[in-house]
């Protein structure tokens, strides 16, 4: 059986960086199988990155091994590592993106990777995911000794970041602040919180209508199972495949709608 | 030898979500061999995906099993099923998405999943595509039996829509007033018509100069066998990739050019 | 092991043109082991392309066969052909796409390909890519004589083109004038110089500040290892991964700051 890398990058695809990556990992581990997690993370966003890592890692076989390069530090002093969790292995910038994946899946054992036995030869500093982690990454699958390819450090020394979602801010009777994470691709508004903090601090339940702000306009969404619960064109709040609160509308797109807003007020329509 | 499973959505690749699909297919059944067919397809355009898939299965190998998600209903009532042709599989929304591919081939039979048996465990009710038909095409894939997998139906009842092209207007003597279906990445306009209708209702040929008229302005194409057959910055129409008729404008974009209409008017030279 | 076919072309993602490609591959060689170098070189810029092709096909393993479609000749009387370098293969135009890469690795051989014997059948005459290039390619890594694919030519008979990057030109004491190829999805700016052509010619190291000029206004730049090497904000000229001199802006984007202009004038600061 092949085993996994999975990539996760805020490359996008139009450059070959991503392809020359897949090269590197063929090159020096033709039996790896590498999928392509995504590449669209929104540029820089770590935070984000390591949401989609964390609630996407469930989906990917025991072993998988992780490539992430989201990666705005790069050729600085920020160190490179190879995180192990208990079924899943990290590879890339000692910068957040791996912490709230391998918390949720119980982190185990950190290693900052030696370039000069894990990378591959390369003039230029501003490549570590082709130069470093593709190629550590493709060795350990080959297998490769882990601790040939880095030195161990603590996990408590590993840089942490905030998970999301985070809590909504409450601004009145029945109303909550909610940050508007990135619109996907269908124009939904993934939302910084989850369903179980807006029941709570809103009181409303699935079937429950409420008034969304976004701009300085208002509109009303109702609370669903699946935005195809509502008719064409009406506005739905859902839990979606980010496994954040979502807000949709029914065959159009939200973010045209609502505007490309940073943050929404939702309330409680009685 | 792989099976091939084929993915065709709506999705786009800036999030996640074709990324967790093959993360279900290759936890479920490594041996499968994924390949992206397109996730480019317009949002909800159920029409254009079914064309798609219609004239792009030839090039599988036989036994493939498409997946499709172009699936405004999910969360529905709308029905999840497997069906079987000739020589493929289609695992998706019960919409008709699979309907003038499996027609093209031969249909045999169909399923309706049982998502209990087929699926994996979810608390969202909006992305099918990972819960229920990524899983239930690597099941199929791997060697479940299909009659586990789903309860039989009749092909007469799946939901049917209608397939492209379909028949230009007559306007006028020697004119037709043909849909525009979409813009490709390059620009050339993708024509609601076959070459064969335009031949018989304009009385035009190869070599033909055809008048284009969109949003009230007049340009003058050539009907060729390739683009490349007029200079550069010149229009013609050709059967293209999609095997339909297309307008492109050499070394340039037709979409620039005609402006992003929904119809055109096409009219025969003396 | 299963020997890469390794694809670059212009087609973007959005339609089912990379997908149908795929399909032929796994149909006529399952053993074929597909990797997209990329499919988002600017439309017909077979320059940048073969630049691309020359700079990463060092990451692939020895045997790659490179699949090429940037090909805006498909249909006309351009032909297609096969190449072998000392360690690839080149499968696709005769437009000088595989020219730079073919030369730095020292090109051998070279046939002109036997439609009939190589390709599919097919009727429409715009998609080499599909029924040409494909196949020819899954052939040759499936044990096909290459003989038997196509004719032998004489390499010094291929069309040839330049290679990047080309000199900047002089335009004063301590200034050069510099081609913008292109900006990258993360908007930095491909410049068309080699990193020793800007340090004779301005008389700069690593460390010192340059002017960039773009489109009538003035900033300020540092040469450096890595954009990170910089400030939030800043900008820096470095070696990029495309082997090339490039300027970004920290965390940000070049593109936005310059304008999406054609040239830039580098002058160095005392």
């Amino acid at each position: 059986m092949r085993r996994v890398i999975a990539l996760i990058t805020d490359f996008g695809l139009r450059d070959p960086y991503v392809g020359m990556m897949k090269g590197v990992i063929a090159a020096l581990c033709p039996e790896a199988e590498v999928i392509d997690l995504t590449h669209g993370v929104p540029k820089y966003n770590v935070v984000l990155g390591a949401h989609i890592l964390k609630i996407s890692q469930r989906y990917f076989p025991e072993g998988t091994v992780f490539v992430g390069v989201i990666d705005p530090g790069v050729g600085s002093e920020r160190r490179a590592v190879i995180i192990k969790s208990r079924r899943f292995w990290y590879v890339g910038p000692d910068n957040g993106l791996f912490i709230p994946a391998a918390l949720e899946d119980g982190v185990e054992t950190a290693w900052v990777i030696k370039r000069e036995v894990a990378g591959i030869p390369s003039d230029i500093e501003t490549f570590h995911g082709r130069d470093i982690f593709s190629p550590a990454a493709a060795r350990l699958v080959c297998g490769a000794d882990v601790n040939a390819l880095g030195t161990p450090i603590k996990v408590e020394e590993l840089v942490r970041i905030d998970s999301l979602p985070r809590k909504p801010e409450v601004v009145g009777e029945g109303a909550v602040s909610v940050g508007v994470i990135y619109f996907d691709d269908f124009g939904n508004a993934l939302l910084d919180s989850s369903l179980k903090d807006i029941e709570e601090l809103l009181g409303v339940t699935y079937g429950s209508a409420i008034e969304v702000s976004a701009g300085g306009r208002r509109f009303v969404g109702k609370l669903v199972k699946s935005f195809s619960h509502v008719s064409p064109g009406e506005l739905s709040l859902y839990v979606g495949s980010y496994g954040l609160l979502e807000i949709a509308r029914y065959m159009g797109s939200a973010r045209e709608l609502l505007g490309d807003v940073g943050r929404v007020v939702l309330r409680r329509l009685e």
